[in-house]
């Protein structure tokens, strides 16, 4: 191989680099990392998997070779992959609209999601589509995150009352809440909230208690994060003790004891067409989630990642996840920054995780035969209601009412008609949204502010005029979208002033001309050249004026281009003439 | 009535307008035009109906009508209403789509689709969303219209050759004329070519023909027009006194006699759901064409047209047209320039024309028995073939690739796969390529232009730079898809840069800043700042401006707002200090 191509072959395997580093001390801060990310993730993945309507051990199964290919594949040091909550519910979403019933075919479809998430992940990277995710506006990500931590809430509220009920929108499952609660089990409830009563404590006021009885603060914040295993485990016993389970207590039961199976997705291509739109969405969610997390903590560490490698990274991870009977995965919120705070230092902390989860799929599963399935749903609970927050409809509303309008609906539509909805509806109302803002721009009447060379709004600032020439400042690259605009806009300016003779645009702000608005400024010509008024640019920047002269229109214009506004109004009106003062602020 | 709600609903019947003030004088300007689009539009209406796959009869019945519907409710003092032949392919893509039979079903549809637009028109104009139009750019629409007059004249080859042939697409359509050109008819061949030399010599060879014979220009010009009258006149009266009708010449058969019949369009849900997006569709690219001509004529005499009233003018027309057996109409590009240039005034040319082509209805119909197909294919062809203009590549190639993409793929598209995934592909090719662009704006490092207060691109031109400062222009508004590119942009520069201590954004560009682009700035303030850099915003616009003032971005800044850049200057870097000039173009 040549250099270039080693580099190249580099740049895929990112292990190659931090690996060829790799000593005794970065190994001890990755192991004490992954030990606690283990403990984490145990509970959270047993749980994750009943939230995606999955058993059990495929939760497990999800948590131990997708760890392995993001350690080879992924650039973040701290990214802790994984089954997440929204990406569960979306998979539950998912498999939820295919209908089926049999056991077989709901895992088959897990494995052929996560496979196909996997080929679009991989896709995006190779092609370099990272940039795609930036269509995803930071209030439709928040306002879906929110709506869909209350979905997920909801949705478990029928295992904390022991009753089935179902539906994957919030009217659909307060409705069946409400129809099956008169079958509430009342041993299941007092399981079900003890549980989530615990762990809020666990989250909030365990580890002061640990601090103040004198434990290291390392150590208390070990055994805060425990939390979960702690409520796992005690009642798991209460339930084979007391035989709760005959007592109507719904349990995990058998979960198969081993190493994931091989799996093969299913190669049926009407499977495929129904599962490709979820795939896709899955994919992008599912990314931008982990790059969030990978970017704000690469950032702590002056360290950084790569955008179009992470999308291989995580490909590689779901195609991971899609041959060892797991579903889709990414890299989770909370779990990144426990993995981050524990002193994880390179993707090796991942592959330790890894083996933690294979030796508990290995040795733990048959002592989860009694775990009641309240107590993952607590976990669950616990765990998403930190994801909800409003205050984003604070903010967006002072901000900008196009971003609260985007929240907004996004919120409404994920919890009215579901996940998939929701987060499309808010990505194509946020683009509408902007292309409608861009349709009808802000443009400025201006003129010099006294004493500089500097042109301002003329009804913001107390600037010098001149009559016989009108100024006008575009805030917006002229495209289809306004060019007709802009066309109406200088026309009806123009028509209700007698003594005008030269109008200029200032393109300061212009940042593109197309053909349609190309097309327009041709017609503005041309009509103003018909009323006697002379058309003029000014402050034309470089890339748009190379691709005007490339068209006939600068031969065509009434007027000149001037480099400066301030030399168009030199030209064109003495300056200190007869300067009428405009509008004060 | 108060007097605002009078002038209210004189916007909605512009004919109180016009209608006040009309006189005798402008009543014989209006006949004139309205002679010369009847004779003009007897065989085109018959012709369009058979490009639609309708009875000749519902040509005659949409240019009755409609064009009084239109005279009421229209802003245009020359647009003449009625079946164009883009709207009438649609139709026919729209109702093949169906897969109907029964010429009952295939009417009842006709009339269903014009009844859907006119829903969509009215509703458009009522919610003023006349402006959504404007997302068709020019590109798409000169491409569409190009290949939509290929397809039209390749769909009326099997009149000319007299085979039965088919098809939606190009290549459907070519495939379906090879497969049939064994079972040609010659004498309908003899009559096609004819008719389309004929009408090709008339359009560009009669008039100057008729002025060198000595008459006036004027009657030339009507002469000019009456060309299709004479050759379906001419064919006619040789296939009635020849009898070439029992030698396999397709003739028009029997239209029925009399005023348009009352219509209701069809209540069928299911029908309305497989009709709605194709009326939506004719709907706009309809509006397109008619504001388009409207715009430009109204123009040259100083008139306006008003496009939201042209919205519920063209949907009145359209709702007509439903209730009076018509199909689909709008506004017709050269049949309105006809009209104008033959003098008409004012919308009632257009009533008066409505009036002829319903003498023409109630008796001129049985001498249409003998009319050969091949006549109206030839009317077709030759007027179909003006619209095809490839030039629009070439000038987009040399102006932009986008949007030649853009029109190149219109083009094909629209011949491959018809006209609806056409003309779709090509409004939502042309928004993901602007999206695009936004997405990765052009970033210009700039400095000060010597002896002025303007700073320019340090690559472009000869300007000061201070090593301590960092000025970056922006060239684009600021939001969601491409927040994150700033942000790695801006860091991506100052870390190499070791001097650095002030980055200032020259905010001239940048007409917009949306809640996700304020989080990139607050994330590029924070990092700058954990660097020992500060962040300064300079030439802020003021709508940008208070819309930051209303978050908290401005406290957190490290360093200041500053109302221009040459301020800025002066007051982060000696100006005359120690100036290193860049870089010359």
């Amino acid at each position: 191989m040549t250099r270039p191509d080693i580099a190249r072959f580099k740049r895929y395997f990112p292990i190659l680099d931090w690996g060829s580093r790799y000593d005794a001390d970065t190994a001890t801060s990755d192991l004490v990392a992954a030990v606690i990310v283990t403990i984490m993730l145990i509970p959270q993945s047993l749980a994750y998997a009943l939230l995606a309507g999955l058993p059990a051990e495929m939760g497990l199964y999800a948590s131990i070779l997708p760890l392995v290919a993001y350690a080879i594949f992924g650039t973040s040091r701290a990214l802790a992959v994984g089954p997440v909550a929204v990406v569960s519910l979306m998979t539950f979403a998912a498999i939820g609209n295919l209908g089926l019933t049999d056991p077989a075919q709901i895992a088959l479809a897990a494995v052929t999601l996560a496979f196909l998430s996997g080929v679009v992940l991989l896709a995006m990277g190779v092609f370099r589509l990272g940039f795609l995710a930036n269509f995803l506006s930071h209030p439709v990500i928040a306002g879906f995150i929110t709506a869909s931590g209350i979905l997920i809430a909801f949705s478990q509220l029928k295992h904390i009352l022991g009753i089935s009920a179902g539906g994957a929108t919030l009217p659909e499952l307060i409705i069946s809440l409400i129809e099956h609660l008169p079958k509430i089990n009342v041993i299941t409830l007092v399981i079900g909230v003890s549980a989530t009563a615990f762990l809020f404590w666990v989250r909030r006021g365990l580890k002061p208690v640990l601090l103040r009885a004198g434990l290291k603060p390392r150590l208390a914040d070990v055994l805060a994060k425990a939390g979960p295993v702690a409520a796992v485990a005690v009642t798991t016993l209460a339930t084979y003790a007391l035989s709760l389970d005959a007592r109507g207590v719904a349990i995990v039961g058998a979960v198969p004891q081993g190493l994931p199976p091989l799996t093969l997705p299913s190669v049926n291509l009407d499977f495929w067409a129904s599962l490709i739109g979820p795939a896709i969405l899955i994919s992008v969610i599912g990314f931008v989630e982990s790059v969030s997390v990978a970017t704000t903590l690469a950032a702590k560490r002056r360290q950084r990642i790569t955008p179009d490698q992470e999308l291989i990274g995580l490909g590689a991870s779901n195609v991971a996840a899609a041959v060892s009977g797991g579903y889709p995965v990414t890299g989770g919120f909370a779990r990144s920054v426990v993995n981050f705070d524990a002193g994880a230092e390179t993707p090796a902390a991942g592959a330790f995780t890894a083996i933690g989860i294979a030796l508990a799929a290995l040795f733990l599963t048959p002592l989860l035969y009694f775990l009641p399935k309240a107590t993952l749903a607590a976990t669950i609970i616990v765990a998403v209601l930190s994801l909800v927050d409003f205050s984003i409809l604070k903010r967006t509303w002072a901000y900008s009412r196009a971003d609260f309008a985007a929240v907004a609906a996004t919120i409404l539509l994920t919890l009215g008609f579901g996940v998939e909805v929701g987060v499309s509806s808010g990505v194509v109302l946020s683009i509408v949204l902007h292309l409608y803002k861009t349709s009808k721009p802000h443009i400025a009447e201006v003129g010099l502010v006294p004493g500089t060379e500097h042109f301002r709004n003329i009804h913001r600032h107390k600037v010098k005029t001149h009559p016989e020439m009108l100024t006008l400042r575009i805030d917006e690259s002229l495209y289809f979208a306004n060019a007709r605009f802009l066309e109406d806009y200088v026309h009806d300016r123009v028509v209700a002033d007698c003594g005008l003779k030269h109008v200029v645009l200032q393109c300061t702000a212009v940042n593109e001309i197309d053909s349609s608005a190309l097309e327009s400024l041709e017609a503005i010509n041309r009509r103003l050249a018909e009323m006697g008024i002379k058309l003029h640019l000014s402050e034309v920047k470089g890339p748009v004026m190379d691709r005007l002269q490339r068209s006939h229109f600068l031969d065509e214009m009434s007027g000149q281009v001037f480099l400066t506004q301030y030399g168009a109004m030199k030209a064109l009106g003495p300056v200190n003439g007869a300067p009428d003062i405009k509008k004060t602020v």
